[in-house]
């Protein structure tokens, strides 16, 4: 069969997005709101969930965070300290996480308890972007230390997010970045969503609060 | 056929390591050394290699440079400017570059016009580790902005990098970074490699220019 490449690759997919169908199914039964947050190495995702649990545990309120790394589970360790029901998949040499992975994953999770659920997927701007997780929304985040010209090189991730966080502005007098330059790529790629700019190592991260804040289940629900 | 997946697999990574052997077999007739510089988005690969080439240029040398992005052909168009030969591939969603579109970026240029020939990967700490070019050697890079954590959660670019790059060192008074514990970490997975503090964006780039100065042809070759 010399085309039998095509269908395989087609079925991985395919199954992936029957699981993460399953995994929306259960989301939505415990009435928690799923965000897949995607960025580089290193460009804060951890850091940025660190903020966010510390600020939900002094509210009374619950965030889950499955992190996908290839290696170690110092990511978990952090946010299980900052206060967050934490739960670490190691992927080996994968570069991104599955939505079978995540299904793993929330069987050690209570969802019932949680008022949000966060996937710091692996550190890379472009394998995570193809993969449902089951999520309700993408999160796109970028460092200004990686340089103005990260949105054009990865349009799909910006194309497919509903936020695009800017973080480590405190760094801006340090490094060569032109933030119109930045904005305006993103804006060719995606007009709708909007850019803020935070530094979650100085827990400067309020616009990224408020906008969690509005998926949290209402009093009613 | 159930078992279809592994075959297919395997045939892809046989291929590209088939059409390696043949690059590694023109590069050799060249008498060219060839780098494959791997690190992740933003960490300063393309910055690090503009200065290179001028310093190449400033001394008679030509330095050719394969680059890979998903989208847009800035690097190789700031490497021309610099000096360099540069060829751009965009992947599109391609993770890494393949031995096949190194073959046919090595079209484009003149191998017997180049003292030196670096390719420069696609941003991502992951997936080019997987993929023999018919490079000579692997180089792994990091930036200080992105933690001192990188190394333990990417073993297998440790594992197989004949330097190691920390990039970026003029930022180390302004971020989180525990240098000690990133060298513990390198030399726990690969004691051979050195690593060298490097700031490209200051032209402070020594040991890396020594390193490849070794890598040149020899006068009488």
């Amino acid at each position: 069969m010399s085309t039998s490449t095509v269908p395989v690759v087609e079925n991985v997919l395919k199954l992936n997005d029957e699981i993460a169908a399953m995994n929306r199914v259960a989301f939505r039964a415990a009435n928690v709101r799923v965000v897949n947050l995607i960025g580089g190495p290193g460009c804060g995702k951890t850091t940025l969930l660190e903020r966010t649990a510390r600020r939900f545990t002094s509210r009374g309120l619950r965030l889950g965070v499955i992190v996908g790394d290839l290696a170690t589970t110092r990511d978990a360790e952090r946010l299980i300290v900052a206060g967050a029901k934490a739960v670490q998949i190691n992927t080996g040499k994968g570069c991104h996480l599955d939505a079978n992975q995540v299904r793993n994953a929330v069987d050690q999770l209570d969802l019932l308890a949680l008022d949000l659920l966060i996937i710091e997927n692996v550190g890379n701007l472009i394998c995570p972007v193809g993969f449902d997780l089951g999520h309700d929304e993408m999160v796109g985040m970028f460092s200004v230390a990686e340089g103005d010209d990260k949105p054009a090189k990865h349009p799909h991730l910006v194309h497919t997010s509903s936020v695009l966080l800017l973080n480590k502005s405190d760094l801006l007098p340090h490094v060569p970045f032109d933030e119109r330059r930045f904005r305006a790529d993103v804006a060719a790629l995606n007009a709708q969503a909007p850019i803020w700019n935070i530094a979650a190592a100085k827990d400067e991260i309020s616009p990224w609060l408020e906008w969690i804040d509005a998926r949290l289940p209402s009093p009613a629900d």
